[in-house]
């Protein structure tokens, strides 16, 4: 017996492998993600009809390279986000020539999480920014001091500046302890948003150790911040799940990407980044996912940052859409190319090229947003 | 001014790159891992001398290959594990030709982790074996109910296998959910340790989601588990930290390699893997840090294995030495040849070999301990 296909957990598995040995290889997988056994010694007729991933299909693409889909129990992976992503590509991702490109969920699974809470349209909603692209920046560098940080974020939010995060580096360094830098910051930006009319929001960084990051984010909240920044690939996806679902909490998500690179970078294993960026954070509850944009310092092409927005954006049961915030790579040159790329539905993160600019953040940050409505 | 080069945070990198670019490419390193912003824009005296990373050498291997050291201020790990793993290769791991190949860490930093424990030699202590390898088997496979794997647990158990662990892809499935599989598994052990008067331990799954981790390690330890698994894969590097600190649960923490596989295998990114598997795994406080073996199903190589094993014991602070953990490839006609690989101070994680060795755990257990002493 066992379950039919359409509720299965679907994955769809890059295989590098010759045409002889590519069915051993998915049910290898299909073996590995479950019941970690040889195939004979599994002998359980529950197990086997039940638990065992089922190969749904493998479709050869050029040589040497083969897409296997495989179905997998939803019960495997118990409602919970960790053993999902255990179950989908724990073992298997130690392997080489092996990237997961591809996830399908059913309704069942999807219903079990809730999801980004705000997406897209609750942002917009919040900034009161109905079409255009929206922006991000950081504060930085570390080392600087909680006044320093603040009235930078002061500057930003005079300019327009609609999410003003830390930099992924600030935590609780004694140049700007978490607390005292998240009042300041609040404070500077709340100043500036009454002087401007504005709703610019500050956003913490609350990636911390395991038994400080509940009391991190509820010190953001009362606060007042507007948002806040975790690092799932420091303290896990189910953590960013947590946050989003708390609803005494109910602030905008972004996610950043640190420690994530050998997860998606390399074509030969880990995730795609359409999987990794696009499916898995907006499962998690992620409002905006950063990823470092193309044409900057890392190395993303076009064509991913594009498959990533489009995970972001895609039908997905009850998830709302999400904003893809690609970092870095955007000059004020680059808006018309960036527009081409991304139209409307993203959130540019700029930071460096604001500094980079001018002296006066919030002139640079005036004349990014013109052009960038004029783009539009 | 600036702290003197002993006191800083030491990382290595592997560089891919031209001579030409070389001392560029570090120096963009230790800018992106601090401020995150272009050399020019940094204008702060105190940042620039006290925050930015420092070159401290930069070494010429084969062609196109270049190690640089490079030196980081402690204050900008803020005392966090999060922090400090952001900081030696947060952003710098999304780019390709990168890996961070060794750590090097003052005493002020390494005294502000406890590290594991119990090491090789609490654990030695606890299960009475004072020279031989350890041995740990898995508890497999899922959909298996929780009497069905309390019996494998009672016959490994007669058989003489210290740690009895659950498979990682056991976690609160309803074939066997978690609390009810923990009592029936400590209580089947208990029966077998009277019986033979050892000293057998079962060893539960604890990875969960961020809001029942702490209970299910509560949990295990009410109810009497000799040790937890749990995976920084998938729950972060400092969940492990902050069980092993609690002074209140104190027993042996064995970490599992899932969803950590692209953070590894590519000699081109990510961390080597003595510098993953051992030192970070042994900084975060685990006991024993499973990896997969060579010769198995994973492809480690016999040398990235002895690496890890030799990462798991030199020279580190304050910090215990842990045990390899290796998994998969060892199969009873292995035994020599492991031992010239590891020497005595490993634990073998046997569970394929010995659920395919004959349906007779109890007997293919005592028959590769047999083998293990005559070896040693």
């Amino acid at each position: 017996m066992g379950l039919p296909a359409t509720d299965l957990i679907e994955v769809t598995y890059r295989i590098e492998a010759d045409a002889s040995e590519i069915e051993q290889r998915a049910y290898d997988i299909a073996l590995e993600q479950t019941v970690e056994l040889p195939d004979q010694v599994v002998t359980d007729s529950y197990v086997r009809d039940n638990i065992i991933g089922k190969i749904l299909d493998i479709q050869p693409q050029q040589a040497g390279i083969y897409h296997a889909r495989i179905g997998y129990n939803p019960l495997c992976a118990a409602g919970e986000l960790t053993q999902f992503l255990n179950l989908i590509f724990g073992n298997s991702c130690i392997k080489t020539g092996l990237k997961v490109i591809d996830l399908l969920l059913p309704n069942d699974v999807l219903s079990g999480y809730q999801g980004p809470r705000f997406g897209q349209a609750g942002l917009r909603d919040i900034f009161a920014v109905p079409d255009k692209p929206m922006l991000c920046t950081a504060l930085k560098p570390m080392g600087k001091s909680s006044d320093d940080l603040a009235e930078l974020a002061y500057q930003f939010a005079l300019g327009g500046v609609d999410m003003i995060k830390d930099d992924h580096g600030l935590s609780n360094q004694s140049s700007a302890p978490y607390e005292e830098r998240v009042e300041k910051c609040v404070a500077a930006i709340d100043r500036a948003n009454r002087e401007t009319g504005g709703r610019s929001v500050y956003v913490p960084n609350v990636t911390a150790g395991f038994d400080q990051i509940e009391s991190r984010v509820r010190f953001a909240k009362q606060a007042g911040a507007g948002g806040l920044l975790i690092a799932p690939g420091l303290v896990g996806f189910d953590t960013l799940r947590w946050i989003a679902e708390q609803d005494d909490i109910a602030l905008p998500i972004m996610a950043h990407p640190t420690l994530t690179g050998p997860q998606v970078i390399n074509p030969s294993i880990g995730f795609s980044h359409r999987v990794f960026f696009g499916l898995l954070h907006r499962l998690a509850g992620a409002d905006c996912v950063i990823y470092p944009n193309y044409g900057g310092r890392f190395g993303f092409s076009e064509q991913e940052c594009q498959d990533i927005a489009s995970a972001c954006q895609q039908e997905m049961g009850h998830f709302k859409s999400i904003f893809p915030t690609p970092g870095g790579g955007m000059g004020f040159d680059k808006v018309a190319q960036m527009t081409k790329t991304y139209g409307q539905n993203v959130m540019y993160l700029m930071g460096g090229s604001l500094y980079g600019w001018s002296d006066d953040l919030t002139a640079s940050t005036k004349a990014l947003l013109e052009k960038l409505a004029r783009t539009s």
